[in-house]
């Protein structure tokens, strides 16, 4: 059976990393469902959460079974899709009444990335402005919108990698945290397209992925897909980054980003700012990979970013057995900024930002 | 039935902490043997291992069933005297033998902690000075040495809390790593002994244990004896550390030690630098709290400390469940070493050490 034009090319989008599944794709044309890759059951189990509703792709949001600030936006677009479907025979007015009310609905699943709210404020636009006078019509152009902002996704973290690449020297040590990956994406990842760009220009390096507590992203997702790529990758504590780095085993660090405001500051995994610190001190260079829908260009700094704070059972128990005693409190913030001048530079699909400055980042909105 | 003159204190060495059990506690007289309790199952199970053989003392060491530099190297003094103990009726020649074989066997449980060493060495000065031509009652000294070295223990962890109080100011957030507690010292512990001296001098506090991965001494060991001892503990993942102080919510940094070099470095659990490093960057000041007895005055700095390896498997895996993809490495440093010009003072059972100094350091041992 033929595919819809609209739908994106599966090369491109399902999977980049072989042996990686994709991290989210539409199934079918206008009757079709998002298949997710239910990401908390990496590494060990491979399974699919198949969602035709926003109500389940919010709730896929908010259970990290979809992670990550570019994925979430592009589930988010289609689960806007997914959420205004029934109301495509409705009246325009009534459509766009429901594709508001959906839309706060999944904006509001998870705060820190901003790119959950750029996807859904990109797809209201088309909603409001397509030009037809029938509800369905703007819904069709809202799913071909949907399926665009994947393939972009998928073509801005390419470009991030080869805009990034040159950064990983021959026998570097690369540190990154949590994970900025194919898996994070709809393809290639942010960070970790820096290394997949790097090792098919036959760079040869070492990467120690921060294991990311709470919910181990690290440990589980990013060496998954770096093992899958091939790509030589340890697993750390986050605590002993530092050492790593005072043993001058490591080069670089290369992160993503959950939320960029206007100066540079940056939200990302917790432990992304304790690592910054730690380059610093080492004098490691510190970089960010993010496409430009991570930027906030409503923030002027880091200090207004919503900061998640999930729930204490993550800490207290995430692997299914308590280890906190019983009655004590434990803190889970989710983020933290990054001040812009502990970072060297910003990898885009557009370039390398470098320095980090207001100035330089206006220019790559300009 | 009437103890013995030799055996401390049971209100001393049995558990400092009301609702907390004796780390370490010798049950019996001569013929008797050595209650550890078992850490790693803590906080849920209380339970205890009883050793008759060095090589039970040895394999609880390793094992962590009881860890902790100055528990360490009383249980060592104790499995010195339960691996010797056949020997009693032999020729004071053959006896020495054994003596310094067993030491070594234990010695080489852990390479970190130099109380481990110490202990042993103390023992065996015993063994060779003690002017008795009969064996057995060298054995007797020897134990006798053994229960006043955990006697000495807990007096002087209560002497660093007092010594140490001080810091902690009213209202005041304390972040903690690891565990520097009762649990890790015949009683009172280190680092926490200043807390519950400063709680006993009415001082209110919040006190922030890092969980301290991979094996979540901090999130099983000092929530659990600080939340007995009635003190506020709230848990974060070892990450949020820098997160906290730039919130302002961190006024003080105290920790242990596991081996302080002539110069100040110091070796602790993995993680302590990059707190250390945060600290600084912040603002806060970072005390260790440690009793003579931790300090290495063979090492001119920290360069030269063994730094123990521990098995990949506590990354993995350490809550029942593999984390980390198989066939990815995993690197599991168990301590790293903080520089002297981090560390603000060293709180000792003889008094603060401010500015650290190998000077400083050299007067505390005049």
């Amino acid at each position: 059976m033929a595919q819809s034009p609209t739908v994106p090319d599966p090369l491109t989008v399902a999977g980049s990393i072989p042996g990686v599944p994709p991290t989210l794709r539409w199934e079918g044309r206008a009757d079709g469902a998002l298949i997710l890759l239910d990401q908390t059951r990496l590494p060990h189990e491979v399974s699919f959460r198949r969602c035709t509703t926003a109500e389940q792709v919010r709730q896929a949001i908010r259970e990290l079974c979809v992670r990550g600030a570019p994925a979430i936006g592009v589930a988010a677009a289609y689960g806007l899709c997914l959420g205004t479907r029934p109301a495509r025979d409705r009246s325009i007015d009534d459509f766009l009444r429901v594709v508001e009310g959906v839309g706060r609905h999944l904006d509001s699943a998870r705060p820190t990335a901003v790119n959950l709210r750029w996807a859904i404020r990109r797809l209201e636009r088309v909603a409001r402005e397509h030009p037809s006078d029938r509800a369905d019509s703007r819904w069709e152009a809202m799913l071909a919108e949907a399926h665009v902002m994947a393939r972009e996704d998928a073509e801005a973290c390419r470009r991030i990698g080869e805009n990034g690449a040159h950064l990983v020297t021959d026998g570097a040590g690369v540190l990154t945290h949590c994970n900025a990956g194919a898996l994070a994406t709809v393809a290639w990842g942010t960070a970790l397209s820096v290394l997949y760009v790097a090792k098919q220009r036959k760079r040869r390096f070492h990467v120690y992925a921060g294991e990311s507590r709470p919910l181990l992203q690290g440990a589980r997702l990013t060496a998954f897909e770096l093992a899958a790529a091939g790509i030589d990758v340890t697993v750390i504590c986050d605590a002993a980054a530092a050492s790593l780095m005072r043993r001058g085993d490591v080069d670089l660090v290369v992160v993503g980003a959950d939320r960029i405001a206007v100066n540079g500051d940056t939200a990302n995994k917790i432990g992304t700012y304790l690592l910054a610190i730690a380059a610093k001190e080492h004098g490691v260079p510190f970089y960010v990979a993010a496409p430009l829908s991570t930027f906030d260009r409503d923030l002027p700094n880091g200090a207004a970013i919503p900061i998640e704070d999930r729930p204490e059972a993550e800490v207290r128990s995430a692997f299914g057995r308590e280890v906190v005693p019983t009655g004590v409190r434990c803190l889970n913030p989710a983020f933290d900024v990054t001040p812009a001048g502990l970072i060297r530079g910003i990898v885009t699909e557009k370039g390398l930002l470098e320095p980090v400055s207001a100035e330089n980042i206006g220019k790559i909105f300009a």
